[in-house]
């Protein structure tokens, strides 16, 4: 039996959380300093003010090949009364980077000095003085400051500290990180193969994640062995880690208010709770807390909390223990491609996907669930909707923040539509051969992927769309919801559409009539998605209600997803593709072959990246590829249909 | 004696030499791969796309801690009509986290759970079906494109590489790259200290900073020993490398075409010479070439040109093999200060630092010469003047490349004007408790300083400008040329302007009156400088005409410029600061006691970063360091004088 769940007693707001951590920790003298090498000191900051130990140059240096002379000496030369100099007498040879002889104060380039014999040499026009000499200190005087304290040394900083006479240099000690896993639940990779999970076990994860982000903040980290639910166990553990000399403890998962929830307890019998709970989704059950001065954190077991908390909370206070300031992310302004509704009183970090096409930037939100990884790895950027508000409008401009540089976007190919797995070979491919273009594709469905290109937000789309009285495909339905829009279309694949069933079809599934069976329950695809057309228009030819499939009302939004719901066993049979069968090792019972195609706005067409995507549709690697997954055939690959 | 130059034969532009680089050396298939584990594969890059091993969840799991029900079981529950549940049956208590039971399809949550006793349950609402449940490859489908081919993985695709039970990925091995420092001139920092040097010598720096520089483009590097200007050495250096397992060769230095550059003579016999120069600047004397197939660069021995030759050249060359997107700097519209001229046919890369005052963004040119470092460390950005462009024009925007994030810029409180060493105590005490805060200064003399306020191209500015009329300082000079600009005056230091001359005096100087003894040189400071105007008034006093004095129109910008030029013996004596003559070790005659004040327009004055300013001016620590560097008094430092 489970326990009602306790209240967030110490629930604060983003803002308020973040002023009660930095009210705690304060950023001066926390930190021990080091001394290191100048080329070690790269993405170091310095613990104290670097003055230049010697001047750069340190002599008069010619800057040029040629004659070094007392620039007087040539006052007066010209091409129709020229100057004749001595050389070791007045005019010395020097080549860059030579000592200034005594008594000169240019140089004459080489190109403009005529040897004459005897020693001598004639100019035909005078040199300024200091023409062409690098003077003592002219880039470093010795004793100036070269860099403040708290200042970041980069690659071109070496090159001043050692010119400076600097070799070595006082940086702030790293800040040391210990991340302690806990959670019954988790299996380290490092110790268990993929297939030796039982039911409901996960592979931990964020220790490394998190690990990682320590790293690019300018931390180190220490990853704790992996705790069960074990308080006595997870309150040892913080315990030798407060005796230890981490500068902070994070302690993954349990940070709830559950039965199994430890993190809370732990801290409180070890030292103090100041925060317990922020109201920012993901990322709710957080806990900061302090150990003999000591920072520690109660990250949330779920993905997107664990990194958001981190980013929000333990990386600003990395940055104030080093004293360097807290990387401010580009922001631009996105039209959301639909509304969303947030609930009052969270600051909600919604991940999106950002398309530029044309000349709007459009926003489309990922998955919302704190446990879904990918939603960050695919993110462009974040939008973070308030608390006093109650979510964001469509096509009203709102402020996100990228995650990748918008050059990056610029180059991003956006594909709306109908899912198809040659669409990730697609994705591979054009990434494979041009590195700066990525594919960037959202499963909306067939008739989905025709709305976003009629209102402007995607440079293509997939559909397959039947016309059921000529059997043809998309060029109805381009005419009839696209008439203001001039489109090309492109054959991508023919593909076989059928009966997805578990590996030797246990409920000896035939075709679709067997979907009315009373032991068969089905899952269908959600409205407007091409596959679901093609039911209706399967169960209307044999006469077959939708309301006599158990089932009909249940909906997924990707041929994977179908496939997945028949592994799961959580139904006996979907519609779906062969590729999704076939990479989840299921049976499949061809129903039909049906056209898939790319709908491609004109003025899209003929841009430079949609053209290096037409190139790699027909390509031969391409093509091969598709091939060899079975299911489908390229016979019509890349041809222009209308 | 020296040979007159050789002409470059094949000069390029730098599209042009891109060009012939990028066809030379194409992108595909270059570098062997490796495996590494997933977490240590964070900023490499993916040579094969990446497909999930696993799902993930890879079952139904419960989203919170509560009951798991089948969703229909609840179906027409209310408030008013509870559903009753029976434990074991149809409800089974989960925590967050567990494995769905056979059969259910939701959860309630734990709070709206009624335990009414002998394992019964009550519930005042219903569940739709999946409702608080994480389904099969909700986050991560098995078999699906995780990433594809160069993808560059970042901390978060850590998370999801471990989630798809993927433990290992295969990323392409880091370019290797040997640089080979040449040069007679050059020592070994790790050999030799500063006071070893000889003249003429100087500190090897290049070969660091473009190490530094490779690791940061994602390669790795070697660096050979340093060798003289020896051609057999050189040549059997680069030989060696060549039948080495280097993907790149940079040798560092005697790429230009002079008598001791062996560069292009080594690639010629080993190899073929692809470009021998470049129309950049700096960056001329580039050498790209060729041998056995690998690509081999003659690096230019100046420090700013070694830098803008890797970055444009290597750096892109490492991207290519790498197959990731070279990363494009963020562009600003910018101001320039003055006009600055640029020579037709070379493409300029002009180094500036970028002033964020009020509504404007204003750029001021840094030393253009390509020997001086710091001209990059001080850049924030830089700005491009095309091959067939002879300049830009002042206030006339032009795009500018930041080096620095914009947001960093934003948080420079620009200084222009009067120099003082005080400054460089202000800059670090600024950054040493203001982080985000930064100090720019610029130092074109007093009367430069109010002129850049009157165009608004600072926040504020330093000021010695003494009233010879009342003996009063600044006061005069803003009514005169500010009177449109409403200013607030602060004393920063008072401080002692004298005669700074040799160790121990050596010519007995004792005043200004010894200026116009005929043995004696001096260096006089630029029109507009606070310290031209005190010279000449002490001159008049003294009824000395300038034309006695033997220097009297030989210009220095600072005080440390013109202790330097006495130091390094070129000239006798020069008025400065005594600040200056005690860093370098110099003697000092004191002549006056002058105020030195900062002048802030009133709209910079009230904003945050300038009383942030003022409060570091204020506090103890900051006049202790003033007053422990002697010659200056602290009496009246931060009182508001106007």
């Amino acid at each position: 039996m489970i326990q009602k769940r306790n209240i967030y007693l110490n629930m604060k707001t983003l803002k308020e959380a973040r002023e009660i951590l930095f009210r705690q920790f304060p950023s001066q003298g926390l930190l021990d300093t080091e001394t290191v090498s100048s080329p070690d000191a790269v993405d170091r900051v310095l613990a104290k003010p670097i003055t230049a130990g010697i001047s750069s140059p340190e002599n008069h240096l010619a800057a040029m090949d040629g004659v070094a002379v007392h620039a007087e000496s040539t006052f007066g030369a010209s091409e129709t009364r020229p100057k004749v100099l001595t050389i070791g007498k007045n005019a010395f040879y020097v080549n860059t980077g030579n000592v200034l002889p005594k008594n000169t104060t240019a140089v004459i380039m080489i190109e403009n000095v005529h040897d004459i014999g005897n020693d001598q040499i004639e100019i035909e026009a005078p040199v300024f003085p200091w023409q062409h000499v690098r003077k003592v200190g002219e880039d470093i005087v010795a004793t100036e400051l070269l860099f403040p304290r708290n200042h970041v040394i980069t690659p071109y900083c070496v090159g001043a500290l050692l010119s400076g006479g600097i070799f070595s240099v006082s940086v702030k000690k790293m800040p040391k990180v210990l991340i302690i896993p806990t959670g019954s639940e988790l299996v380290d990779w490092k110790k268990a193969a993929p297939e030796d999970l039982k039911p409901g076990q996960i592979f931990e994860t964020n220790s490394y994640v998190l690990g990682k982000l320590v790293e690019s903040s300018g931390g180190c980290y220490v990853r704790h062995d992996l705790i069960p639910d074990d308080m006595n166990r997870i309150r040892q553990a913080v315990l030798d880690a407060t005796r230890d000399d981490f500068d902070i403890i994070l302690i993954g998962g349990g940070s709830s208010a559950g039965s199994k929830d430890y993190s809370k307890e732990v801290i409180t019998q070890l030292g103090e709770v100041l925060v317990h709970g922020v109201t920012m989704m993901p990322g709710k059950p957080l806990i900061i807390g302090k150990i003999n001065e000591k920072a520690i954190f109660g990250i949330p077991g779920y993905p997107v909390s664990a990194i958001l908390t981190f980013e929000q909370f333990v990386y600003p206070l990395i940055c104030r223990m080093l004293g360097k300031p807290e990387k401010e992310p580009e922001t631009v302004q996105v039209e959301p491609t639909r509304k969303i509704a947030s609930k009052l009183g969270v600051e909600e970090f919604l991940r999106v996907k950002i398309g530029v096409v044309g000349d709007k930037m459009v926003a489309t939100s990922l998955p919302r669930g704190a446990g879904s990884i990918t939603s960050l790895t695919e993110a462009d950027a974040i939008i973070r909707i308030p608390n006093h508000v109650e979510g964001i409008k469509d096509q009203e401009p709102v402020t996100a923040e990228l995650l990748r540089p918008l050059s990056t976007l610029k180059d991003t190919i956006v594909v709306v539509g109908s899912h198809d797995n040659t669409l990730d070979i697609l994705s591979d491919e054009i990434k494979a051969h041009h590195s700066r273009l990525s594919l960037s594709s959202s499963h909306v469905g067939s008739m989905g992927g025709l709305m976003a290109i009629k209102r402007g937000v995607c440079h293509l789309a997939g559909s397959h769309l039947l016309d059921p009285t000529d059997g043809s495909y998309n060029i109805t339905y381009i005419k009839r919801y696209l008439p203001d829009v001039e489109v090309k279309l492109i054959n991508l694949v023919y593909r076989d559409q059928g009966l997805i069933v578990p590996s030797k079809n246990p409920k000896n599934i035939q075709g679709i009539k067997d979907l009315i069976r009373e032991d068969v329950t089905f899952i269908n695809r959600q409205p407007g998605s091409g596959t679901r057309i093609l039911l209706d228009f399967q169960l209307k030819a044999l006469r077959i209600s939708p309301d006599q499939i158990s089932g009909y009302e249940n909906e997924e939004y990707t041929h994977m997803a179908v496939a997945v719901a028949v592994l799961s066993g959580a139904v006996d049979v979907g519609l779906g593709i062969y590729a999704a069968a076939l990479a989840l090792g299921l049976d499949f019972i061809p129903v039909v072959t049906e056209q898939y195609d790319l709908v491609i706005p004109k003025h899209h067409f003929e841009s430079e990246n949609i053209q290096k995507l037409l190139e790699i549709i027909n390509s031969d690697p391409f093509k091969s590829r598709i091939e060899a997954m079975g299911g489908y055939s390229t016979k019509q690959t890349g041809k222009l249909l209308f």
